[in-house]
């Protein structure tokens, strides 16, 4: 086949590199070019077709990277023939070490990629309101920092973060510098924070249900997880646990936890305090949601309150500006920051530069507080939305859920014996997916709770979510299995 | 004392938020505010200073952050009387995990700092030539994706990484997008390799010398590391410590080294191919320097190269546009693809999605392949403004070394008898920092090495840095030690 013969518009939206991927693709699926064949040089190419070396390279490149080509350095570029590399037989699988054997729990992973299809409205993922992200002025911020200050926007930079960050943190939440290390999300810090503090076989206790990176991060790191009910928050039960288990870390979301929405209250959190003090167990309070009430500001940190020096703080920017921009912090004693800079060089060496600058500014010049007011109150507006679509859409009974007064999430309890094992595949082909309940136990328990979320999606498509999730359940009960709805009380 | 007194100049280009916190504090150093005094709300203070109310938050906040103010949640706030919780003792130390006390090498770390002092030349670190990036190009980028995708800039991304990247990196080096994993530097591509394939007492075969992040990252993962001269490239030897000691994974840097700027040839590639996949031992390639060639393009790369499916593949961005992006990326099987998405799930979710939506967007447009050109350039001139410069103002005879033909280090062999940890000293204290030899070993060696970067100081530093290093040696030779120059051949 001549290639030079083929033709191209310049006209109909489609660009010529497209046009030309789909040409050659067609070309080669319909046997025009065999395989082995040898084709043109990317220069011959784009002479002959009067394009330019940019879209024949890339088109080469697309279709090297579908398997389709194979380039021969120094030889040109063919047909593929032959099986790539890759399919050659190597017992990689064989090769995975005990350690990373236990990470092996998609669930996090799973819940990014239910995200990311357009056909699909996930209340699986929390997030803030992306609509209030003051774009514009980010924008703006980006390029001032790009033109004042390239070499330290793009440059390397300290492990600890950026020290105006840093010193912004730090004046927010009333401590020093020096006491602030930046990490890539709340995610990195519990990475850090169970790399610094618990060894395979270390017990910790953490929430009941409780946050999935956490219990994730913590397997993997080879700790044995306790639950403690925080919504019940029995004291005298958390000091059983610390008799029996000697835990080398207590984890706890205190302030709109995710997934339940459950608040401690000030006498709950001075008695927290001074029984972990006792026992002398570092607490590390997850104080992702402390900015995003609803009706009324939470109770101080347990930081805040914590006059034992007992508290590592953990926070971060992923609800509260944007997820993607990877953003937390850390705030603990100079040992702990230390310690923890000593496992973050190792780890990724310091987070990206621009980020943290442009964060910094944010702080600085109000737009943070600025977004905050604005996240409060179309969070407030998403929440109503789903409470009363949740009312409308779905049967009478067959979710019980308590209000949400800040936060991300409404945690709902099916009516007794639906699971989420059956709901989840009827709602995920109704088109909507939730987080199912068990991934938020460190036990066997959560077969019948799923967890949305009203902040990430718009009013409308929550509720279309709603509507699909109530013919979801109807499809359930519909099925005539033993598992009828009846009342249940949470 | 009666703050509304103080007084502010509006004309002479000191800010009025630095004026405030000036004011204040000297107010507190010289007793005007006692300890334990309550000061005006930030409302109050901004009224009767006719200030911005931003000015005194921010001010009260800076000065909480040095400890001098403390705020106490509905009470007010307060000159501090009493110590901070941060210093009630609580013995942090004793909480710190066996598995966190093998990452107390900051050598890492303390790089990063060296490069932070803008009074002290660095030729410590390594980085492109950052006056080459295009940033003006990229501010218009940055710009493009927000305005057009801030969903999917600023939404959460796939653990893997965002398929456009991965495509436009699977194209450039020939293979499938699910066999490339998007990594935060490849700083965390060693780590999480070093989690998936070794577990703590296993064996790891590293260059010796070799890339220090590797080397502290694979001792924090608990490896025995097991260095291999790759300069002499003995495969009879590389298969003895194979037989001797069954390495989980052989690291290597084959094509312009770190630290030694050496290359591995065509031949060599190929026989040390078929060695470890005799023993089907994991070959994982650090590619970082591969664009930056000064004289020649490299021989192909071991990827390229395999026959076996034996390779798994690193690089980065770091020094081909900036490290401060944080971004680099790992081919391989997918089976080992998708366990270090496992892992990397549990690390840091995913990678920061604007950056690698601009990055795909760089690569695409051609800009990237533009950016080497011009790094390729500037890099050549610095390489030989360096040499020249270490000819001119080093004692004769005092360092030896091997002209190199890419990448970014000038590689060092002081005469006999002189350490770098005598020199060093004398070198900071005239005013530059070069990165001492031991860091590369993974044994006792190296004290009779530094590594010097050509690519991330202009012209003008790089002479500056050369005769302030050349002052130095003079100094220790002077200090009239038995360590008197001599002549030495690498």
């Amino acid at each position: 086949m001549d290639l030079s013969e083929l033709k191209f518009h310049r006209t109909n939206g489609e660009s010529l590199y497209d046009q030309l991927v789909n040409a050659l693709e067609s070309a080669i699926e319909e046997g025009g070019l065999a395989p082995g064949a040898r084709l043109p040089s990317e220069r011959e190419l784009a002479n002959s077709l009067k394009l330019s070396r940019t879209t024949t390279t890339n088109a080469y490149r697309e279709l090297e990277s579908r398997g389709v080509l194979r380039r021969h350095v120094g030889r040109g570029t063919f047909v593929c023939a032959t099986p790539e590399p890759d399919e050659i037989p190597f017992a990689w699988r064989g090769k995975v070490s005990a350690t990373a054997l236990r990470s092996t729990n998609p669930a996090l992973r799973n819940l990014m990629q239910d995200g990311v299809d357009p056909a699909v409205i996930s209340l699986a993922l929390g997030g803030p309101a992306l609509e209030c992200f003051p774009t514009a002025e980010f924008r703006r911020i980006y390029e001032q920092i790009l033109k004042r200050e390239p070499h330290a926007a793009l440059g390397h930079g300290p492990t600890e973060g950026q020290p105006r960050l840093r010193r912004m943190l730090a004046a927010r939440i009333g401590t020093r510098s020096d006491r602030i290390l930046v990490v890539a999300g709340s995610q990195q810090g519990l990475d850090l924070l169970a790399k610094c503090l618990v060894d395979p076989g270390d017990a910790v206790i953490v929430d009941r249900p409780c946050y999935l990176g956490a219990i994730q991060t913590f397997r993997a790191a080879g700790a044995r997880l306790v639950g403690w009910d925080i919504r019940r928050c029995d004291l005298g039960e958390l000091e059983d646990l610390i008799l029996r288990y000697r835990p080398k870390m207590i984890y706890t979301n205190p302030t709109f936890q995710n997934p339940t929405g459950h608040t401690l209250g000030l006498g709950e959190r001075r008695e927290l305090l001074k029984l972990v003090a006792r026992y002398r167990v570092p607490l590390v309070e997850d104080d992702t949601y402390r900015d995003l009430y609803l009706d009324a500001p939470a109770p101080p940190s347990l930081r805040q309150l914590d006059e034992y020096n007992v508290v590592i703080y953990l926070s971060t920017f992923s609800k509260t500006l944007a997820p993607g921009l990877r953003l937390g912090w850390i705030a603990a004693s100079e040992v702990i920051v230390d310690q923890l800079a000593m496992l973050k060089q190792n780890t990724d060496m310091y987070s990206p530069c621009l980020t943290q600058l442009a964060i910094a500014e944010i702080l600085h010049c109000g737009l943070f507080d600025e977004n905050l007011r604005k996240l409060r109150d179309e969070h407030t507006r998403r929440r109503d939305a789903l409470v009363s679509a949740v009312e409308r859409y779905v049967p009478q009974r067959a979710l019980s859920y308590t209000r949400p007064q800040g936060g991300a999430y409404l945690w709902c309890r099916l009516s007794r014996g639906l699971t989420t094992a059956r709901l989840l595949p009827q709602a995920k082909a109704m088109g909507m997916v939730f987080a199912s309940g068990e991934v938020f136990y460190c036990d066997e328990a959560g077969a019948h709770h799923l967890r949305l979320c009203f902040t990430s999606s718009n009013v409308e498509q929550l509720e279309e979510g709603s509507r699909r999730l109530g013919k979801a359940l109807e499809a359930c009960a519909a099925a005539g299995s033993p598992e009828r709805f009846s009342v249940t009380v949470v």
